[in-house]
């Protein structure tokens, strides 16, 4: 069943009744605040929705009644709560403009098509009376990607995919399912789990998200060593366009021309709407082994990860914390709290086994037959012992599971209190991980400190690696820093240009699984070149004459 | 160092100098003529060059000048070698007209470029003089992919890339090299091998071709289970255009839209020219490990390929021969030779293990670290036995592996006494692999019969899965028929484009590995789909407005 979107926030992350994770937490707040150089941390509530006007609708009564004849009056809808919840989606950028009650964004109305024909119908429909068309599932995007602007056309809808949720076919020879777009990750996955297999993409937006969301992001899931990310696992599917439907065989490899898959994989709503897919699928892994490993520092561990790549030792996850987040989050949980002695006696066994002052965490996991996973831990264990890893066992890599999707929700308390707290991601060649690390570590430390409300005060930077391949890696960066409550959205574009262009310069690409969205369109032509640009634009004329779709995304 | 193109068949394959594999096999042509159901085999021999006029140089003096000015008179030739050697690759089609002396696809001249930026500067030169610009480096395509024809434009230059052969520099953190895109295989992979590292793309032309075809063409090798395709290992690169140069980062992965190098993959020259690339490369093996079985049936051996795939066991080769391609290659070189005790024991054995009349041969083989392949063998070993196969020891797939690059050899000998031969290629879907084998078959043998120019007579069809992937496996054909000496074009043509058709018609692709060429134009956009072709015509229209770039390939 679809996520019933009044049982989530509109303005923040996750389900509505979902436990506060730091409430009850009071030692937590002067803890966060002396880390960050700050004297107290004011409240910051967000504006509820009854307090806030919307915008009137500028969608004309012969354009809507045109729409309602289509789809059905049940499928299109204006109420507050509908345009709100499809206003924008849940980056940081997002969330200052909804928690202070700026709701200019939201479309005039929300379209829910039920069948890939109904979509087309609306493209032609949208053409006719310029309207701005953002798809829209799970609308967890952190970059920006479900913007409900105009652009320069006459309104905007919102078109919710999310009644399209089928689980069409499984292919148990292929080992490929079908889906509408719209399903939500747990609705796919539950309903291939009970069916004997796995979809196996689990992104820390899970429940939040959707097949078609996947795709069109490019996104990678927590387990993508094992799994793959979405342009691998990505097999063909429909795209609907005004010019109609468009067919995108699931072939296993072809040499007739270019690969168009990985054109609609990162387009972003930008260039059709996807509204089912075909992806490659798993059989229920006969086992699965998570551990947790110690390093004494950042470099010894990512060579532990890049020798199990470079190995071809069959993985789920390998996620390394750099020593600023294994400590944080450490000392977080344990702030307020004495020490016991069991905490003494493990520190003081760390030291001696060399783990020095901030070690780095390590979590592994594979899922797989038996024998694979046996020989898979056999390989990365002796490599981990090779790098001066240290085993600290399954415990810490159990939590780490059982809470995987649980992150976000830290974010909204922390906005009740005047903190700010973003996520950015990269990846670049293992030769270049270092330099990249050190300089996006170097900007965003210097933009907090410099944008800071606050003399000597100071931003938290948190870096992992949580994605590896042959070449390189993913570096994914959390910071945190004092609001500057007058100049709040400047204060971001601050912070978050200084990364890009520190990302940019250092040789990472702008995006490794978020996505480009509104928030990254500045950086993308440095990445793609003037000719890739050109050839992006090239496309979107092509299938997008009007430019109706998703304004402002992907391409600007 | 490259090829000298002196040194290889301008209108066949491979080294002049090569030993005719069917030197002295006096006895196979009568066992052949009577496979094929005809009385004897005519001589057919090929038009020495000396007897050939070619048509003159449509380049003008000016522009010719121009581009002596720009290259130097040493990078601008145009003797009758180097023309009729970059008239055409080494297609069926392509060695029908070389062979009989058509050489009005010649191109005017052949360009040597030295440098990326000599490459833009010839192609605004050719911009100006409307002369079509057809890159070729090997020039091994088997589907027309080289032709020189200058389309509508007013003459045509071969740009010939073997002079950019420099391996430029191997990062061996991130375990990938740069190397100018016309380098041959041999030298690339030597150039690696010496410093402890392995491409692993080993296509058949492996010899006979560069780096920058194998990626415009989206090639894959032998060992592709291993190494990957093109697609996969195409880390990086830049393409020289009109506008200038544009490079492709080398990212591991990205969510920054879609993935431009899927684009270059596949580009088959229409788009641009790859002046380098980086890809991804291994440190060369601790061991390999080659074995054969035998196995009851075709589906029997396809679903221990499909178990060992899907089952995630590495791999680096599988290849299954049908019954018809056993049977044939085993009889064929026995054909006149008296079957030993030897012969007649093992043949009795094959039976009493229950192998039936017509075993189907696989290789299997595994290049990979002693732990890795040692765990393969084991797995695979015990997937073979649970689907009825049964070792044969290494000896075959020895011989498979000495003489993997030695097949096309047997088609210049084959031309001299009428015979066609010709393969093609295709992928699909598991549950579809079936259907897909019996429907191009039945259209290959009822082509061949109906185009046959003696009554009674047939042809013979021989098909291998050579690569295989989680969600299918690729379909490999090769046929012999009688040559309708009379309309050796049309027949070709309707025999190719029977067999094209039943592929479109069954749900596999035009081509697994051999790429569009010319040959398979027809047959594109049943699947791109008509948005995908308009994709591609607008990126050919972004990139290479005046259509200069290898005109009537990929996009036609």
């Amino acid at each position: 069943m679809p996520v019933r979107r009044e049982d989530t926030r509109w303005n923040g992350w996750g389900w509505v009744k979902a436990h506060d994770p730091l409430h009850g937490r009071d030692a937590a707040w002067p803890w966060i605040a002396t880390a960050l150089g700050v004297p107290d941390l004011p409240q910051t509530p967000a504006k509820p929705l009854g307090e806030i006007t919307l915008p009137a609708s500028r969608l004309g009564d012969e354009a809507r009644g045109e729409l309602v004849a289509g789809l059905g009056g049940e499928s299109v809808r204006d109420s507050a709560a509908e345009r709100a919840s499809h206003a924008r989606g849940k980056s940081y950028h997002d969330l200052l403009c909804l928690r202070r009650g700026d709701l200019s964004a939201a479309p005039d109305a929300v379209a829910y098509p039920r069948t890939a024909d109904e979509i087309v119908m609306l493209l032609r429909w949208a053409e006719k009376h310029r309207v701005a068309v953002i798809p829209f599932a799970g609308g967890s995007s952190v970059v920006g990607g479900v913007t409900g602007t105009p652009g320069g056309l006459a309104a905007s809808v919102a078109v919710d995919l999310t009644q399209m949720n089928r689980l069409i076919e499984v292919d148990e020879v292929s080992m490929t399912a079908t889906a509408e777009a719209g399903i939500y990750g747990v609705d796919l996955e539950g309903a291939l789990n009970a069916r004997g297999f796995k979809h196996g993409h689990h992104p820390q937006s899970f429940e939040f998200s959707t097949l078609g969301g996947w795709i069109a992001a490019r996104g990678a899931g927590q387990q993508s060593n094992g799994y793959g990310r979405a342009e691998d696992w990505f097999a063909g599917g429909e795209v609907a366009t005004s010019k109609g439907l468009w067919t995108l065989p699931p072939l296993p490899a072809s040499a007739a021309g270019p690969d168009l898959r990985a054109l609609i994989a990162g387009s972003e709503g930008a260039f059709g709407i996807l509204t089912k897919a075909q992806v490659r699928i798993h059989r229920l892994p006969e086992t699965s082994h998570y551990a947790a490993f110690l390093f004494p520092d950042f470099a010894s561990g990512a060579r532990a990860i890049r020798q199990v790549i470079q190995g071809g030792i069959p993985v789920s996850t390998l996620r390394l914390s750099d020593p600023d987040e294994t400590h944080f989050f450490q000392a977080f949980a344990k702030a307020g709290v004495e020490p016991t002695m069991k905490d003494r006696l493990q520190e003081r066994f760390l030291r001696l086994m060399g783990m020095g002052e901030r070690p780095c965490a390590l979590i592994f996991g594979v899922e797989a037959s038996r024998d694979l996973a046996a020989f898979s831990v056999g390989q990365v264990k002796r490599i981990i012992r090779s790098c001066g890893g240290l085993s600290v066992g399954s415990g810490p890599a159990r939590r780490w599971y059982g809470s995987r999707f649980h992150g976000p929700y830290l974010r909204d308390p922390m906005m009740d209190r005047g903190i700010g707290i973003d996520t950015l991601e990269t990846s670049t060649q293992w030769s270049n991980i270092d330099h990249l690390y050190t300089e996006v570590r170097r900007a965003l430390h210097k933009a907090m400190e410099e944008t800071s409300p606050v003399a000597g005060a100071r931003g938290l930077v948190f870096t992992h690696i949580s994605h590896s391949y042959v070449d390189g890696a993913s570096l994914y960066f959390t910071f945190l820093f004092p609001r500057d409550l007058k100049n709040e959205v400047a204060q971001w574009r601050r912070i978050k240009g200084a990364a890009s262009d520190a990302i940019v310069r250092a040789g990472g690409t702008i995006s490794h699984h978020h996505g480009v969205g509104e928030d990254h369109v500045p950086w993308l032509a440095a990445e793609k070149g003037a000719q890739g640009m050109g050839v992006l634009r090239a496309i979107k004329r092509e299938l997008d004459p009007a430019g109706i779709l998703n304004p402002g995304k992907l391409v600007g």
